[in-house]
């Protein structure tokens, strides 16, 4: 695998740096999970079965799990036969708690040169806010993420899912393997800093741009595309189907295949600005004749006639979907102990040494044991 | 720079793609981007200044461009000088299009033994939806994304940000670099596919774990937490405060710093769950407190306390920000004829070789001479 043979320290607790390292094991790094004595708080949170959080097992596969008490002399001496040993070390401690714990940059090279080391951070590793606490909803919030999420009248709005947590662990695994590859092919090491505020704001994208170049705020727009019609939710007869014609070409298809053919030539409809200026007449129109028929009628005919489309599907309609079934974004794992945990694929497909479970989640220090013996005797410190 | 000496061949357009390849840039890659002769869509698209489209300036910097027509017989010789000197390739055609145009795996392969290519598609490169037309908004539809975006009464919501776009990019520049440092340390080459709808689907985190071990889909619950309280967005004098205090230490901190400590021992209030259960009659105490001043008094104070919270921003106040302005997160770019360009910054943050714009994004063809020259007279086939 890509990553074989390299091997991280993943200091990291709960989502974000769990998902960075998550996606390095995945890939095939050799991921050794550091707990405290009482190990990650994840484990005891999220839906579970039978003493085992669904959650932490599929944040932590891939990963070996060994406890260190790093305020111990020998928690310490193993730690530092540990480093000696690595490739990467990974770490989600607010800035500056692994340093007073013993262990800056300076020490971490002295240890092991060339180690490649990365911190994700709420904010950064400096700047006025570096010490506040971090948290994926106020990485949201400030980020400008959640400005531009919701209904024009509504309040702003935050997304269901951790997204900051998840894109910073997402960043923090593209800047580790970048950082490795560098190192692997000019010796020089490197320290990857990636913040949960600062990666939400590189998703900024047209609103960024618009802003920078305009100065005006966009507002929330819904589900309403700003500047295309006819596009969002509309409703056929036992559900809402997406919808995105974004030229003429597909407003075309869309209205050929609906029937609707002979509005294609009112003037009120003649090109993108004067259908979003009609926008309200337009939709009408068009739902009038969805809500006649299903969902999966108005999909199929529509893929057909090649007008981008699709069922907004809760999470059950997204693992019955036979798309989502042929891509294996959902598998099945062997726990032992705990019989079988379902959990989410792999988003990357490789051809040649695809991603894969070689193990699941680990007990909590469940490599001691071979963890200890890889790195041999650790002389405790006088 | 971790990729400085690698050259990726990017025949992507719009977004997806030129984030993935923007963000090898970043990293220090060779990008080529390879144009039609009309150039990409995305040129004339978004807000700009001066015939510039910002939104393109901010996707495509520190990257080359050359146009080629890969139906010409001039314009393939170029293409396949161009990928005997490659080590990565990206595309962004609907599956199967650049196999049609010739350029399968197979004939990749013999063209440059070891390329790495990167294929980024709406659904994956096989499976029954295959060949439909890709959009952010299907895919984020289609992914379960949406289902858990919005109030609970209100409709699926789809967010205001290029997501799947930018998600399945980040993806892809990760599978690219991983698999870099593959070949670099094993000479194994990989042909690496994203999707749109699968690395939405994969960010489905605790949402999947509790459909998976429960059985149940997760209601959405809009700014609520569905089992923290207090916790989201609390009206000041002046504006909205996201606050998540997500155990009993920062409720206690929240209540005292609020000057509410004597609820604390409310019965009512005892502990998270007691204060799920009585959320209504907890916010009403908190928002009241907070309508008495003005978001930057009790942000600040809030901070001081230790609670996590934050402003929320629009894209003129993130920009404003000092922690934001600390990690530049918005540049200004020289783009000859054109002036300044402000974009976003860079999220990864690299010790040793920063991040940093090599050069702006190309005008059409500006590098055709330049990049002809690299690869050499190129014979035209007969």
């Amino acid at each position: 695998m890509p990553l074989s043979g390299l091997r991280i320290i993943d200091l990291t607790r709960v989502i974000s740096g769990p998902f960075c390292t998550m996606l390095l094991g995945d890939l095939g790094a050799d991921v050794i999970k550091v707990e405290i004595p009482e190990g990650d708080a994840l484990r005891t949170q999220g839906a579970g079965r039978e003493g085992l959080s669904w959650y932490f097992a599929s944040f932590n596969r891939n990963k070996r799990s060994i406890t260190l008490d790093l305020k111990s002399p020998e928690g310490r001496a193993r730690f530092e036969a540990l480093v000696t040993s690595a490739d990467a070390l990974v770490e989600n401690f607010r800035p500056g708690v692994l340093a007073r714990l013993g262990y800056d940059e300076a020490r971490l090279q002295e240890l092991r040169p060339g180690l490649v080391t990365c911190a994700i951070s709420g904010f950064g590793p400096d700047g006025p806010y570096r010490d506040r606490p971090a948290f994926d909803f106020i990485a949201q919030a400030m980020s400008g993420f959640m400005s531009v999420n919701g209904q024009r009248d509504d309040p702003p709005l935050r997304s269901g899912l951790p997204i900051s947590d998840l894109v910073a662990g997402l960043y923090g695994a593209l800047g580790v393997t970048a950082a490795l590859l560098g190192r692997e092919r000019t010796g020089r090491q490197e320290r990857v800093d990636v913040s949960l505020t600062t990666s939400m704001v590189s998703l900024l994208a047209y609103v960024a741009s618009h802003y920078f170049a305009t100065g005006e705020v966009l507002p929330r727009s819904g589900n309403d595309h700003p500047i295309s019609a006819p596009y969002g939710l509309f409703r056929a007869r036992d559900g809402d189907i997406a919808i995105a014609p974004s030229d003429d070409t597909f407003f075309g298809r869309l209205m050929d295949a609906l029937e609707l053919g002979e509005h294609k030539s009112d003037p009120d409809f003649a090109n993108n600005m004067l259908r979003v200026k009609h926008r309200t007449r337009l939709n009408a129109l068009v739902s009038a004749k969805l809500a006649e028929r299903d969902c999966d009628h108005w999909i199929a005919l529509l893929n057909k006639a090649g007008v981008p489309c699709g069922p907004v599907y809760s999470v059950d309609g997204v693992f019955a979907d036979p798309q989502m079934q042929s891509q294996n974004m959902a598998i099945d794992v062997e726990h032992p102990g705990h019989g079988t945990v379902r959990m989410l694929g792999f988003p990357i497909r490789l051809s040649q040494s695809p991603c894969r479970v070689r193990y699941p989640a680990p007990q909590l220090g469940e490599h001691n044991a071979e963890v200890f013996a890889e790195i041999g005797p650790t002389p405790l410190p006088t």
